[in-house]
């Protein structure tokens, strides 16, 4: 069998399997991506999170896709695939932590190694409605982590992420954007350039297969590959809702220090970065240096803290969430376009779609399917 | 014996030990203050604490200027003596903690009890030299605690000490000043009115006798009885070099909560309060709420840090300290003078000027001994 072979196939499986597909990487663990592959393309195993994309043969055009793009698939069995990285998150999965199963592949755009990246990283998150301050703070810290040959790993989006990367190429420091979509998909659309240039010296790094587009839950499973990349995770400005305190949540869940930037406590972009030091074990980092010494330190046991449901759709479950993501904001969708876009079994998706719309989530349209207005 | 004999004991010993006077205050728990005063008066006990000022018999003169300002001696025979708050220090000073002594009496310029106001308190203190920022969150965290009826204790300084004290007010909440100078002595001047305010709904308290002067050692010295009177303390903004880090590493030492204000990395006026959260166990308070929450735990294991020394001064030890201090800011003073006033023995006065000399902090002078350049 050929390193081709299973790239093939993981390529595959991450095109069939919505990660995290837990029971997908466990068959992989158990009898190899080639098999595996050829099970569930066979419709004999892992038909809950397979059997709506089963049938989306085309491997060998993403790869060609990707390709076209200047992109690879880094698998575990390539070198520079970051092993070390993600045992973390096979051990939080084995602890039994939801959520962490470990990526099957990693699309990446950029032509450094994956491995010599991610040896020395530090993530800095945030908000994207970020302040003056907390652009100012973000872009400063990634300056200085760059400066001293640390990558520094984010989101790629408006606002703190973007800061990071942007202070770490001032510093002609290596930078790795992980996203929520597929490597060749440019998003936010207003950092194409930025994600060109984060590829020419870092990494531009994914798991959704080319031409992916963005979604809520993605960026919620995103979120654990940026905290498992990095030695430790900075939140530099964090409402109170703000998407980092799921990476946070996760930084500590791998075992990995988390750290917060004070700010006013005045601001409302500080509120979230104020909680985690309140209550989810977070240390204040207020310069390059801090975070140098803190993000050296291993094994910080932090408690995580859930947030309280607070959106429509925060009481929903990954399956349905994926469902009423995958709905666009103007438009319908038929239960059918939705099992294929969603990867939720179609059986599945016709009994959650009624769910959805008692909730007030969705609701008819001529085309099948809308978004309600909840 | 009467309770008016005792307090003209602790009245006269209050005014020829300069605190803390560990030696004194031992003496007094073993013999009472009656015995001790005599022992003291003949020269016959804790010569090294009593020999400058021992002749200084003026307790009934003292407690008649205090009551000329509507002010009182309030010893341990008291009934409004805060006594449980006060245990702190003699169970810090039973460890070990260098400094914890307990007061031998306190004046007190103000109408309400002692132990009623005290029941109840937090301490809310910070840099002279605040920001806008800090006097804003300091003026609404003590007018909160006000509010909610909780004693505001602070130490009457410019910048947040002073916000601190004008939020109580604010609310018609009582608030403690506790003064490193005599109860009458309007320090700072620009204070006089707020501190006439204080007593009228609260207190200003202090070890020092009536006219006892400021001086840099005494709010070292005072600062234990900020720590002491309250049940946690916050500290809202702090220089690097601030005197709040010492009322901070008290109120850890003594067991009692103690809370940080964070604020921008970009303000120096923060570093003190970050240092805190970072070294020193201090949590991060926001709001009012949150300081209700922290200030309720009982007996947080913070550890203290000593500061490095970073002043000319910072390496003398306490009695060398009240020797220099003694030294007025312009014009000199004869090695007599410089005894009475720091209660320091006069021999061991005459053997330390010549060491401060070799440090360029004190100068021979026509007067005497005068401030150096160092």
């Amino acid at each position: 069998m050929t390193v081709d072979e299973i790239r093939l196939a993981r390529a595959y499986l991450l095109r069939v399997a919505e990660p995290p597909a837990p029971e997908v990487v466990s068959l992989v663990k158990d009898l190899g991506a080639v098999r595996a592959a050829q099970l569930v393309r066979a419709g004999k195993a892992a038909d809950d999170e397979t059997a709506a994309r089963r049938h989306l043969d085309v491997a060998a055009m993403d790869i060609e896709a990707a390709r076209a793009k200047q992109a690879r698939l880094v698998i575990p069995e390539d070198e520079e695939w970051p092993a070390w990285q993600l045992l973390a998150l096979a051990n939080a999965a084995a602890r039994g932590v939801p959520g962490m199963t470990e990526p099957l592949g990693l699309w990446v755009r950029g032509r450094a190694r994956l491995d010599a990246l991610v040896q020395e990283a530090v993530a800095v998150i945030g908000a994207r409605a970020a302040t003056g301050y907390g652009e100012h703070v973000a872009s400063e810290i990634a300056f200085g982590l760059a400066e001293r040959s640390v990558t520094v790993v984010s989101g790629a989006a408006y606002g703190i992420d973007g800061c990071a990367h942007r202070g770490a190429l001032g510093a002609n420091g290596p930078t790795i954007a992980v996203l929520a979509c597929g490597v060749d998909v440019a998003y936010p659309v207003g950092h194409t350039a930025l994600l060109a240039k984060i590829a020419d010296t870092g990494a531009v790094v994914s798991e959704y297969p080319p031409s992916t587009r963005p979604a809520r839950h993605r960026f919620l499973v995103r979120n654990r590959l940026i905290a498992a990349l990095a030695a430790g995770t900075v939140v530099v400005e964090a409402g109170r809702r703000s998407g980092s305190r799921n990476t946070a949540a996760t930084t500590s869940a791998l075992g990995r220090p988390l750290m917060a930037v004070p700010g006013p406590v005045t601001s409302a972009m500080s509120v979230g970065c104020h909680d985690l030091l309140r209550s989810a074990g977070a240390t204040a980092v207020c310069s390059v240096e801090d975070v140098m010494a803190d993000a050296g330190r291993i094994g910080v046991d932090a408690s995580t803290r859930s947030d309280e449901p607070l959106r429509s759709t925060d009481g929903l479950d990954r399956v349905m969430l994926r469902v009423h993501e995958e709905l666009p904001s103007r438009g319908g969708l038929s239960a059918e376009r939705i099992a294929v876009g969603s990867g939720v079994p179609l059986s599945r998706v016709r009994a959650l779609l009624p769910e959805l719309e008692l909730l007030g989530l969705v609701q008819k349209c001529e085309a099948g399917w809308c978004r309600g207005t909840g």
